[in-house]
């Protein structure tokens, strides 16, 4: 999973949404340094039928990975705290790009939002705008990265790398004091 | 969508699910009298991982597909009432079968539990044991359909038929007594 080559992990992170995909791509180094290398939305259109938008999707996700070649595909875990439509659509969003991973012989993961924000931020709880800051300084971007699907993408990307998808850590240098603090607190938990 | 040869609808069912997913294909003809084409259930090992498990499903799902050519896939509709995983799961699995459509061409539909028990038995809180009963009285077959994932997909592809898929029935005379009372029910409620 890890490029002998240059050492870096390359993972493409997916905010699963049957209307908005969110995909984001980074390369994470081994001292936990990234790279934006593509971010975009997956769309389909909500006046198509339901068959023609899950095909859409996974052709959207297939370019990706075609294109930009992950070793990993992160997805965003749905959970079914209510019987709406949209929790379902997003359910069957989210089978889609892990049947991608799963075509395309790569591993897949799932993270809840909660350990997305907490990889990102050190906070659980943290607002979209917090990730979004964090996201745009981790990967030194001038912006910070719209839309909001895009941007939970690239954190979910980040996170995934983060939280054991690349080698622990050779130094904590590179870390901000949000990610520093995570990793204080996953070293607490392991003991 | 109907055959121009025969007058008959093929219609693919699909009762997802991750560890067992029914498939049944039927042949309904304009005057709603079915014969069996195929039934079985596709599976995918629970300790597998889930991106291989739906890959797997989406395999199974195509080759039934390719072999008999139905006109159009018929999924049963998941309901998230709790926040189980095995209901994300069977929602991943209805998304995998819907994809399969939409890149196959195919129309699909969708069909809650209620509406399938209701076409098949004239009953929407029938239990199991009265569906795969009717199951196999309209398919003329000699035992009941097993496994209960299978007798669910030829129930679903059966509804599917019966409700719209194939052209309004010329005559009721084909019909068992609990159908000719749901579609006299049926036409009660479009007055």
């Amino acid at each position: 999973m890890i490029s002998r080559r240059t050492g870096t992990l390359r993972v493409l992170g997916v905010d699963p949404g049957l209307t908005r995909c969110g995909v984001g791509v980074v390369d994470v180094a081994a001292d936990r340094s990234a790279s934006l290398v593509h971010v975009g939305v997956v769309r389909s259109d909500p006046g198509m039928p339901i068959e023609q938008r899950l095909a859409a999707i996974a052709a959207g996700i297939r370019a990706v990975v075609d294109e930009h070649g992950p070793a990993v595909i992160a997805v965003e875990r749905v959970f079914a705290q209510h019987n709406r439509e949209s929790v379902m659509g997003t359910a069957q969003a989210s089978g889609i790009a892990l049947l991608v991973a799963g075509e395309r012989g790569l591993p897949a993961a799932t993270h809840t939002p909660t350990e997305v924000k907490a990889a990102i931020t050190g906070y659980g709880q943290a607002d979209k705008r917090q990730v979004q800051t964090m996201v745009a300084r981790v990967l030194r971007l001038d912006e910070l990265p719209q839309p909001a699907d895009a941007a939970d993408a690239l954190a979910l990307a980040l996170c995934h790398a983060w939280r054991g998808g690349a080698p622990a850590a050779a130094s904590s240098s590179a870390l901000t004091p949000a990610q520093r603090a995570w990793a204080d607190a996953e070293r607490l938990a392991r003991r």
